[in-house]
């Protein structure tokens, strides 16, 4: 057999050769500092043999954070290892602990146990010493492969293994890989030795899983842990998370008053208190005046509709695992609404339409209900009833290309006012070798070149993926960058081929014959609780003026200019500015902190000295920390602040 | 026996006397006279023995519109006549037309038969000819008692009068009113004779009526009628009747493209169409900007909620018929929200709350769902689901009334933005006499001072009416006028002491203690799509500027104005004026007129010299009717409608 090298030499190696080998064949060198290889383009360890042909390249200690899931994956056998000997430690034999499953994840592993006693996170320490000590031995990672019957003598004792392995074919072989004393089934690939590893791991959390994933199997007890090719960029994760804690959504709504989710209500439904209310019509607000500028046309539809409606859509079907239960209504059904887009399409069909109407911009901020286990709710970002920004387009073929775009570049827009600017867009086109697409293969050539085209003039990073359309069309989703670097997938935008068909809507043409309109669907902000779940990680809690739902707080340093700060305040409202007067018998500097923890942006501090000219001392919270300014104009400050409300500055 | 007359004087009659005795004792010109009588302000007729000791009035032809009850009866009665006549002229026996109920309504009166064949309005003519013969005949109208028994065979061939008689006690005597060979079964009161009813009457439509309402039985046909004292009023309430059908917001709402209903998404479901949403969210934000400057707190609360929240509210319980069925989702029960007040009692509980704190007034314009029968729905006036301006204000005892009087002055200020200046409140107060209501008399007594107090305050009429109070606290009802006279129930105002106890929700007063706040309900609009509906009758659509969802139409008069149109439209827009241009290949005129068709309030003519001097010339529709100016000059204009628009003018 042969492989190529990086340079394009091709090296002739014995059959099943592996990375070890080839690294052999180049130096000792290369053999001594290789971790890892890549052969077109996968990850391999060096044990597994290479198939022929491949281009290869090797991994070495220089650039450990290449083959991080390799080292992920061997720290998952380390702790798996180091939990069995933390067990036997404590008297029970080698056997009592059975395991589960224990892959590389991002950031880190995980492995489930079958414990004889359950582990808590007070026994961490301990545990990772343990580990430290297996790293410590330096223990070869050794491949082998052994037969069915091996494989499970070698595991009798373990009923989760015999099941893998039983369901294994009985004429291949079945790998093993062993360190130390230390034998998992596994399909690798891992680190070459247990010295080679990182010491740069945390174990993190515990938690319940079902084996398989299955609720009427046997619960696990799944431990997870981190890890990172240096302690740096350890470090660096752990302030990570320490930071999304502090922005943690759930956190800052109760504190600021945001939101609240009530069981006497029901699990999932959030309710908008005052302040996420002001919070989440601003961004309607917003978004409305740059859809009425591009002549989108706001529509209002109920939340519940005739079971026929989403029979038609197809939604009743194809969604049944998030659908509620139907209501009945006399001899009728009906469903609390999973989308809008039936209501849109019948408005649309309310009337004839030319293809000088076109394109008609329907747009509703609808709330929809879907169903959501129990167990997946999180705050604001998953929820069992949402409202999407919503918008449908119904455009002409030759419209497609000018309306997407235009979406595209509202959705960038309207992400760069929140300084999301770091933006990056994923195509989904059609997987050329799938039969289960709707429409035309003229159109969908024309809709993802026009797309592609689109995307193009944008000029903002994309990838095209392959298989990524829904079956009814391609689609576009935002992927953005917030402050402490995750990405979120924000907005989507999809051509539908298929509910103009299934509701048989049409337009008349030029021609004086009926013609199908294409339908755009699109979100920018995907759905106000989840958009603004992350806008509050995004902005810890710190809005801009214009977002943020307390503006102004006045304070009055002693009671007796309580009177003024009342008619600044006053003032501040009547120009619609949200204003507060702290004229609580707490102190000054009380009051100034009480305004920081509520994060109220600006602070207008007023005494003897500005009550006589009418001034304020202004205080506010800006990114690069405080900013102080003393005896600035009232009438001034208020344009000011006003001027900068309206600009969303 | 005696009765007391106007003047006071005592009048001595014989046992059993009628007021026709009663007005032969005074003078044979008066007993000509006279068409009916009150009796402790009850009407009645001459036929029927007076109580001993009324206090009496007698109703003489010179206003035969204080008897118009007894006028209207006894037209049903004339018609009862006629259609039998009617049928007996076509050949049948006079014991073919059997007969249900016919009483006065308001504005006229009905009858229900039973017809050997159908009548169809194309016979109307006929029998209004024959009720006139009725008339001319003068036939007098007779009181008689007779017994059971002679009843049931006076009325053998007729199942429903057997029914009736048969059902009515065997030992008192059983009434019947008689005009020539007409007989029926009929407690009056009537006019004593035909020829003194007035000939203003007409015949309007025909109906299904199931005998005794109820769907099991047979189904009647009933005959409407309406009736005035005069032409004059009749030709008025005609014309009224036109007014209003030409104003029907169904009819509107689809011309006007305001609203629709489409059975495939449900009955009594509107969807919103472009821009009834524009009108919906006008009125919105109007009374969002008052609320805001009143310092209410915008919530925003699922359309779902759990069972246990409504029977902790009370409001599955007790209004289990407008209930929708419930949704079971995993072991839990949800039901569409009827109202939301329960949701926003948990948001006031969601935090421990001072009397520093109080009042809260959370508001929402909240969409809740309630079942109606589908034969009571009716275009936006009765539909299933419908969006509440609604909001809920916790307070103090000793702040309802300051609270109340808010409420109070802001429906008023609110309705009178409309023009609607014609209003009235009732006042809904304890029936003294009954124990279910629920809170102390020291509340009650306070609250219902308060209240009348605040009505004082605001200096409209107003009636106080005992016994109208829910069980849970005193109410006020708004009661407008419309245009064309038609009074509109708008609003409600209502105490609670009900949902603070069910909920158990206090706040910590001034002595440290728990004290329970006291709620107040109240709605301005009522629900947005009711209003709306109000409203486009109460403008017959031709709504002012800032509510009108097309503003202003440009009307280029050739092409080569088309870019000038265009330009002037983008930047009303830009203002944030709804402006569109007729860029369509129709002639000016043509134009023209269909902006006018739709109703928009301002047209922008330009032509070659308004070009040159970027003027425009501008058609305005008004009260008063068309108002033309020449020559304006764009930019003043743009502010003159921006202004308009922005107060609301």
């Amino acid at each position: 057999m042969h492989v190529t090298l990086p340079d394009g030499k091709q090296l002739e190696l014995p059959a099943n050769a592996t990375a070890l080998d080839a690294a052999r064949a180049i130096g000792p060198r290369l053999a001594q500092d290789a971790l890892a290889a890549t052969a077109d383009g996968e990850l391999m360890d060096l044990m597994t043999p290479l198939p022929d042909g491949a281009a290869i390249t090797l991994i070495t200690r220089k650039k450990p954070e290449d083959a991080a899931p390799l080292f992920r994956h061997s720290l998952g056998h380390a702790l798996s290892q180091a939990v069995g000997e933390f067990y036997v430690a404590k008297g029970y034999p080698a056997t009592a602990v059975k395991r589960g499953v224990g892959p590389a994840i991002e950031n880190g592993f995980y492995q489930d146990f079958d414990l004889p006693e359950p582990l808590s996170e007070e026994d961490f320490p301990a545990i990772e010493g343990v580990m430290r000590d297996i790293l410590a031995r330096n223990l070869d990672i050794v491949r082998t492969d052994v037969g069915k019957a091996a494989a499970l003598e070698q595991f009798s004792y373990d009923p989760y293994k015999v099941e893998l392995i039983t369901a294994l074919p009985d004429d291949e072989p079945i790998t093993f890989y062993t360190q130390g004393d230390y034998v998992d089934l596994c399909r690798g690939p891992h680190f070459p030795r247990t010295g080679a590893l990182p010491a740069a791991f945390k174990l993190m959390s515990t938690s319940s899983a079902y084996w398989r994933g299955d609720a009427s199997n046997a619960a696990l007890q799944r431990v997870y842990g981190v890890a990172f090719a240096t302690q740096k960029e350890l470090d660096a994760y752990l302030e990570r998370l320490e930071e999304a804690k502090r922005r943690d959504h759930r956190r800052l709504g109760k504190e600021l008053e945001l939101f609240t989710i009530d069981p006497m209500v029901g699990k999932g439904l959030p309710l908008w208190l005052p302040n996420g209310t002001i919070l989440r019509d601003e961004l309607a607000a917003f978004l409305k005046e740059q859809q009425f500028q591009r002549r989108y046309q706001g529509v209002i539809t109920p939340n519940i509709g005739n079971l026929e409606l989403y029979k038609t859509s197809g939604h009743y079907q194809n969604y049944s695992d998030s659908n509620f239960s139907p209501i009945t209504v006399d001899d009728e059904q009906y469903m609390l609404k999973p989308m809008n887009c039936p209501h849109h399409v019948r408005i649309y069909a309310s009337k004839p339409r030319s293809y000088r109407d076109l394109p008609v911009r329907l747009a509703e901020f609808g709330t929809v209900y879907r169903y959501e286990q129990s167990g997946e709710l999180n705050g604001l970002t998953r929820v069992r009833g949402f409202t999407q920004d919503d918008a449908h387009i119904f455009c002409r073929p030759d419209q497609l290309k000018k309306e997407f775009l235009d979406v595209l570049e509202l959705t960038v827009l309207v992400l760069g006012t929140f300084g999301m600017n770091d933006v990056r867009f994923r195509v989904g086109t059609r997987d050329p070798g799938n039969s289960k697409y709707v429409g035309s293969d003229e159109n969908w050539n024309a809709a993802e070149t026009q797309i592609i085209e689109a995307v193009q003039e944008v000029g903002l990073p994309f990838t095209v993926e392959p298989g990524d359309a829904a079956f009814y069309g391609p689609k576009l989703d935002f992927v953005v960058k917030d402050v402490i670097g995750r990405e979120w997938q924000l907005g989507t935008i999809q051509v539908d081929y298929n509910l103009p068909e299934r509701f048989d809507i049409s337009y008349v043409g030029e021609d004086g014959q009926d013609h199908r309109p294409i339908m755009i669907h699109r979100a920018p902000f995907g759905s106000l609780e989840r958009f603004v779940g992350i806008l509050i990680e995004h902005y810890g809690g710190d809005f801009p003026l214009w977002l943020a739902p307390r503006q102004i707080m006045v304070v009055p340093i002693a009671d007796r200019h309580n009177d003024y700060a009342r008619q600044l305040e006053q003032e501040l409202r009547d120009a619609g500015l949200r204003a507060e007067v702290d004229d609580s018998s707490n102190r000054m500097n009380a009051k100034v902190r009480s305004a920081e923890l509520s994060k109220i942006p600006v602070m207008l501090i007023v005494g003897d000295a500005e009550q006589a000219a009418r001034q304020v001392s202004v205080r506010e919270r800006t990114a690069e920390g405080t900013r102080e300014r003393k005896a600035v104009g009232f009438d001034d400050l208020k344009a000011e602040l006003l001027g900068r409300y309206e600009t969303r500055a």
